[in-house]
């Protein structure tokens, strides 16, 4: 059994880490800390959770280290690197699911507004997209657990542009997300009135995850990839919707690009490439780690169209930490993550 | 492995059993029909299953008989006891989740409107809510699963009604549902507009789960309860809350009576009797087989409010069934059903 | 023209009363404060009042009194006593929406924990729950406007209090209320993630509207009255929908009881007594100053169920503000508030 | 006054129709029908409107025409126009809010998938999109009342159109609507569980929508355009939001965009378009005739993006209709649709 620590676990992706590992056949919950509820029950935080019998501790890196060996860091950005600095050696791997180590340093200090926090990191960080680099992912100590807009975006788009099937300088990506991607801090624009029965735009053209999804998409296809990327906040708990529009740079049918996605996704256990005249809800994603993905070739306008639906807690954080803690161990990819979607 | 039988999985409590079922340790789905939707894969209608792999086969009994050990019954009143008496026999037993085999002939035909289908089984079924009647549940072939306002009031209310805390008389119970409890059947009623952002009473008076409620304190007490019963319409998918407020009988404190609830629920898996000062939210129990129950003594009132919530498709319905089957078959109470609750 | 200042208008109480007032046809809207937006465009906090093209202003006291007549006093409780202390002069009048005026300062001191801000004017408020005491409020300058769970509780209860139908000792109040009773700061209880998708019970017992609910029904009944009151947070922005049980002290049928109400409310222009068989949901009155009233004598029990819906925010604050003006100032009772309910 | 028949006054648009113009200072709301409901108060349908006293008349076209001057047909495609052939003359006038007469016959029978219904109507009928071609309008005897996503796709994507801002083959349009789009007959679709808490697209590539949009463009350029659109169903009741995404054809700053569209929306009462960094919620327009746009020029990629919000029950589809009214006869555009949209 690995044991695993999950760092952080008051906010919405700690506690889906904790009950993802609570769940897992091959590791153990073994370390669940909080800065804010040290010594207060998770049953009195999360009431649902009561069976787990857990209580939240303070974070010590030498207990800690006692304690687990391998952590899932769910903290802000700009705080989380450094835990990761002190915890990670020779016996204990770390993924953190923050921005911190996802960017080079001077694309992270332009879009995060502040110096990286621990930029020698950088070098070793494994940018945890198993679906893409799983490889290197199962070699490494160090994983940047990707963002949720990057994660739906990228998987939406990653076999079109690796067969060169669009026009990379044609990209559109419309995402559109559950509340609980904001935060489980109070402000003004998670407000239950705000937010019920509205559908709104927000940091049109300046999103942080703009950077990443770019990087990830240059990666795959060696050119600079520059994207247009607008998320908005949709009254649901959970869930991301993407919508990813590109103009066609070869002549193919919808089924032909349903046959290449499904090629391209063959030994990825969580991606589910849908049949023509299928696109995902959200709700189809919810409670589990796959990302479900449709596609169209609209011949009016020779444009692709691919839409991706994932849970941002899970596909989007804590389900894809726990398969690259799976795949950093050998444990199986799939192993505690065969998790069903909401059926109501 | 017990081989289970689901008997109409296209609605809610259906396909709710079906994920029950496929992740219990000791039984196994065998058999999943549907009326409608014959030959059709499982993630067709419900995209997030399709890790089942599972397609709906056609009802036939001796095939049915052929392929499962228990069959759960996830059919409209008036049809399930059909089903019931068609499978029932030496080698099989039946958790029927509809009304049929709930209440005498004769109450039954008052407050559903129509003769009784099949009198003759009311004799053998025991009505199945495991924390009142455990025993004879395991001892059964063919249970009647409760309603699922039943479920949350009796719970809520049976240690007051054992004990003598309260006044028989002034029972009144409120209840507020979410929408999955009126089916999936498209109507007026469950239009997205008509529910959303809105909460009503309906059935005032006259839901047909009152003779239920009652019938279930009646057998508690020894004595002919009658309450009032009101719910409602909330817009949410799942859960149940149900208060209950009767005048004391006796001199307690809100301290004792939780004692008591506690003492009296201890070998209950699934009921949390919530510390002096907090009260459950139905999320808390959505997605688990738990029903969370809040008390308090009103001294200015002398009154009990005791406040219950439960995940209406699963202690009140799906979870509930499996739970039977557990001890029917002596797989351990809670075997398959030790799900979290939800957290966000 | 009655010239209107709503002072505190950045509230959802505030704001709904500068819509309202805006429409009307013989009162001005003539000053409109707020302590944080001073110099802000309403539009920039309530982009949807954009055609108002109004801006924030200071508070101040002498330049208030040199632009209003009246005074809707939208403030938090503790605060808004001093604000009626200031501006109420012969010339001036004061509504006000907070729970300041509404009880005796004893009472007040016990449910709010704090000694009253102003209790010297607590001999001249009057309550303004215009279809109980519309003469009173006719002829006041201070009006303690009810809150929004009284206003509801109330009118369900007030002509089976008044006619002797009911035995003041079984009186049960079950409120559900959406989520802008909470006010608009951002907390953990309104955070989306937390109110989204489930309903919860809160205060229960301890609610600070109980003691005027009491009042109120003392007042009408002579005896002395105490009730059991429940409310809930429901997924929903607007809208209070209140259950009032109570056992019947005379013999009557639902017919009767109806009439019995439609008689008492004969002069009310907001109170709609449905008839037989129907009963309200809180959107048929969202964006109205209506009070919708469903009734039924549940000859089971014995028991009466009144059940009443209304926009908290309207009939529940600021609707029944500007009502209690019309009084005050002989505008005709309905003038500026004969708007219509929701209908999607 | 202008008396006014609403023709199908069940269905959301057309309870709408009803709403408004029966507040409207220069019209009269003359005749109401129904085919369902023939004799059944309107209240017993939407009991927010009891204060009209309105009951559903049966339509029969001579006594239509006695009670009326203007008809707003809220029918289904493929039933208006043959309404609008009975009811038009010379002393009448009609706008259909079906998607009848908005298309050549060629586009409607390939979209819609039927032969059209009266083509003989569709050289006198006028796309009434006020903005757009307001002077046909104040002369028409005859207004197809535009499709509620093209709407707001058109109002979003004109001036930059208009002014050869973009490159005309580049447009992207992503929407997302409320559920009352969707129309009043409940369907799987509809069906709140459904719905509730998810996002999904429908109709991708192919909603009837898009022809309509594209002929808006194709009129305003003198260019055929061709549009991706993909249009959503989010939980919510009533709003659109639209993004258009589209590539730059100048090379124009934000603050130049917007002041561009300042200026063409200069003498259009119900555009807002919103300053520099101010984008729509779809909340802002509910229950207001208003379309809000926001503005970036994104010069990362050189792409115009332009979001769109409305309520696509008045802006969309019956606030439309009377401004087309209030055109068709004199009345002053914004008669009786100076409505504030939705703080709460």
């Amino acid at each position: 059994m690995v044991r695993v620590g999950v760092i952080g676990a008051t906010g919405y992706s700690g506690i889906e880490a904790v009950k993802i590992v609570a769940g897992h056949p091959k590791a153990e919950l073994s370390y669940v800390t909080s800065t804010k509820e040290v010594g207060t029950p998770l049953a009195h935080v999360y009431p649902g959770l009561h069976r787990l019998g857990l209580t939240y501790e303070a974070f010590d890196p030498d207990f800690a280290k006692s304690k687990a060996d391998v952590f899932l860091l769910c903290l802000p950005h700009g705080q989380a690197a450094a835990f990761a600095a002190v915890l990670l050696d020779e016996a204990h791997k770390v993924v953190d699911l923050s921005a911190d180590l996802r960017l080079p340093a001077d694309t992270y200090e332009e879009w995060y507004g502040m110096a990286h926090p621990q930029p020698e990191l950088l070098a070793s960080a494994v940018y945890g997209l198993p679906e893409l680099n799983g490889d290197s992912v199962a070699n490494a100590s160090l994983v940047a657990n990707p963002g949720c807009y990057p994660t739906g975006a990228s998987l939406a788009l990653a076999p079109a542009v690796a067969k060169g099937l669009i026009d990379l300088e044609t990209i559109v990506i419309d995402s559109k997300s559950g509340v609980s991607g904001a935060g489980k801090t109070p402000t003004a624009a998670t407000h239950f009135c705000q937010v019920n029965d509205s559908i709104t735009a927000y940091n049109v053209g300046e999103h942080r995850h703009t950077p990443e999804i770019e990087r990830v998409l240059t990666e795959i296809s060696g050119e600079e990839v520059t994207v247009s990327f607008t998320p908005h906040l949709a009254p649901m708990n959970r869930g991301i919707l993407t919508n990813a529009y590109a103009s066609l740079a070869k002549d193919v049918t919808t089924a032909q690009v349903i046959d290449i996605y499904k090629s391209y996704y063959q030994a990825a256990p969580f991606v589910v490439v849908l049949d023509e005249g299928r696109f995902p809800s959200t709700a189809d994603t919810v409670g589990s780690n796959d990302c479900q993905i449709g596609l169209l070739v609209d011949e009016r306008t020779d444009r692709l169209v691919a839409i991706s639906a994932i849970d941002n807690l899970i596909k989007g954080a804590a389900g894809q930490a726990v398969q690259n803690v799976n795949l950093m161990y050998g444990l199986g990819e799939s192993a505690g993550l065969e998790l069903l979607g909401r059926t109501v």
